[in-house]
């Protein structure tokens, strides 16, 4: 296995997915990073741009919905590892859909977000082989996960 | 095939489970409903009522989560057809998560929502063979799924 | 195994289920027979008639379609035996889909259709594990799959 | 995932596959597409051209159908995405077959085709994440799927 | 699990099949036997008398073998345990190509021949969870499995 | 679904097994509890005292295992819950394995063992959805699960 | 798909699988060939040569057959495409295991033998997509599959 | 296939790993192997170190477990070959889970021991393909099932 495949759904509004590419970069991890479309008009407006326009915006979304869904089904169905990422705001369902979709298919799971959503997370994160708050914990992870490797500090504040 | 399995997830505090019900009874459709615990006490301290106390609310959550899923993984990998009821209220996102199992599972999706929702689910819209807003709707859509039966009145209306 | 279920795909506009079912009830089979609606009217309107009208016929189709699929697709993944039959007009492309279907689920399949159809049909066929053209022959095979009998004519006539 | 690979199937009496090609060539997007034989007389004829004449025109169809479905069977179970072209002619039978094959499959599909034949379509259509007319479309599809990338003009034209 | 199936592929010229249904009903097992039509004239014959007769003994044999597999395929994928006797005349490769299929599907697999039979069945007794010879061990090991019971002469033996 | 069909795996030295058919009986959990042979004797015995001696005690227990895998596999494929339980002793190579076994195939994992045994069975556990130490917490997430009950007694030390 | 994997099962006392590769290789076909240890003695003793000797033919054979196996299923779970010869000597029950096991797959199968075998072969050739009598024939078949292309002369033979 | 993917769990207390390593690399095979991250102190802590300690050993060993199942899951599943050694110390019961993991995905299972442990290890040898006790033979069955090569001496021995 030359390169492990990993999936980064959910949250589109901060920039943790270029913080998680830097980051693995940076650990020089052999790993390709794929996800949604993360431009949001994009995201939205794919369907009709591309199909032609409707009238009624439940046809609209559901046009632009199936095109994100080729897009996602695939990938998710080829990464090795899913991590779905949860930010405080907005309903963010399909980020929970598809930790759901990665679950049912047997995917290791890794869920991320802030303590505050422990508890109406908590279906989602007892599917998860892990429940990460930052960025640097999901490195850390992938590092461990692909080389056997922990940070120096943070075996030493293990051993404490 | 002598009865339908229908996995009813979602919303626990409407009594739209008891009128799917009523309804599919008084159609005396050939139908057995399962869902989660809907007592929400119970399925929030289910874990640690039976498997001891826990200090962080992340592992007693954890522990009646996993507890919840075993109910859950079961019913809707049994099922014949998924529908998921989102209210206008909460996160719900065991929910979303238990659509996009079911859909990964490639189980026949209901989702039931109001039009307003209809943005924020469209991803989990785009999985389901059907998009219901009331609980007559779902009746009348496993009386047809079921029967081939369809309501004279509706029937009439259609055909204007 | 009490009952083979049999699913019966395909034409809509002549009474080739109903012989089916008077032939295998005759020949006391354990068999169930399972299908689509075939009430047309009621197979083309059932989306707009439960779920709302709609301007455009792409969006009425597509919910009637896909309200169809939630029993098809199920009736289909518990059949032992997938029967599809042509009838000499029409398109007909959801029979060749749901042949298709059962085909990658490795249903065992038996087409029937009339010898013009042979060329056209080639690639349906050549999924099939028996071509047929009359419904006589589709109840001979079920009652010789199921029962191990052979009719005492058709013997003797195999044996000349 | 380095490339995309795309099946193409049905209609072969137009040039929709060179389109497809030469628009996803320009714009330079990471795909394999493939298909069945094109050339329609070897594709009818294949069967007796290499494993020996037939009397009945029913054995020599069988004969060339099977050796087309090693090849189809193949390239759909390796592809990342169907998609099926319906021309205005013909039963294209083989066409829906495929869409049904690769359904079961949970391959993510696109159907092609003319807005007359919606209705006749409506069942395979329903089993699809989107449904084109034209090739623009389709490289349009591919190019946001697989870049994420809208073109300007349309994005401009969902906007208004 | 109210019955066991068990599906008793192979040999059809010697009375083994009556000898398990006998010694399984003198041993009151839970046990469904099922197989293939065991009256060798029909199986040969079924296609072409159910289906036309064919110039070929080629396609005589495709169309009938393909009738048996009907049944066949159903009754393996519905086995709990799938049983192939070798005789020790004749080709019997339908036994073996059963047994490969039944391994692929991972069934529990027993197979019976004479000790004479070892080595050129070894591939296909690798494949297996025992291999009988005689048909009061294939008793034994149904009694064994399903009722957790050794006869107590065999007990007694074991034990010395 | 009428019965839950429950496995139970592991330890064979303590009367577990009784203990939890009685706390399930006096539930009225419409359960079908199975698992292994649990007389020792047979289970070492019952290769060479049905299909005959060996020299080596390899092929001894070789022939032994593989006639309890065909009850094993076959038992563990059906259940919806697998519960498996490690004593203080023995190496319990094979309940480890059953639980490998079961975690591959999805089912939802329930592992029974006394605190001391937390380290090593880390792997283990870590797979499962449950860790229980009693046979009354296997009975009150049986009950739980089945039926969505808590005993009061437990809710109300649940809610201080 | 850059190369097809094509697996070659069956008969080692000819050397038909030599000219297979030296067809293909004319014919420059990206196919890569694999196949069981054909060495007959190496296939024979490989087990007591590496994991030591037995007294028993049965265990001498038993081991030697596992050994094969991790090869020959392995291999098999990878192929595109699984072609079998049959000889007219021996009773080749390996390779009737290998077609079964193919097609369970779901592995296109191409059967290979001379025509006086079709009768006892004839529910391995149902399952098959092609059945050749020469290496001509293969080499033909795997051109047409994989490039499309028919040799001329068969193509003329095959309009008039 | 140009590699062979083979995954080596169990004992981490001996260089077992770094034999085959040397063995394989001797021998010049296409073998890419993987393994568990083997320096026990990593292994034991990586959770706490990396998503935060923890007060009681169960979690701790569960946050830790859960990151090993990530990589152990993913590489077992890619794996053509999975190589299970037990050690004649420590309880061992991860190795036991991979190799029960292992065998329900149907992967070749080695498994490699003293023979003193055969009784207890009886059913996880009954669930693989050979049994070894050095890691010569290890490489010895490698080479074999990848080349098709025997050591001279060992077939010199053979034939004797």
């Amino acid at each position: 296995m030359d390169e492990w495949l990993v999936y980064l759904s959910g949250e589109i509004h901060t920039n943790w997915r270029e913080e998680i590419e830097a980051g693995t970069e940076d650990a020089d991890l052999p790993i390709v990073l794929t996800g949604p479309v993360t431009n949001h008009v994009f995201s939205d407006d794919c369907g009709i741009a591309i199909l032609g326009k409707e009238e009624k915006s439940f046809w609209k979304d559901r046009k632009g919905a199936q095109l994100n869904a080729i897009r996602a089904k695939t990938l998710i169905e080829q990464a090795d590892i899913v991590i779905v990422r949860f930010g405080n705001q907005y309903k963010q369902w399909n980020a929970a859909f598809d930790a759901g979709y990665a679950a049912a298919l047997g995917k290791p799971l890794i869920i991320m977000h802030d303590p505050e959503l422990t508890h109406p997370l908590k279906e989602v994160d007892a599917a998860a082989l892990a429940v990460a708050e930052t960025v640097e914990q999901i490195v850390d992870i992938l590092r461990y996960v692909i080389r056997g490797e922990l940070k120096p500090m943070s075996a030493v504040s293990a051993a404490e």
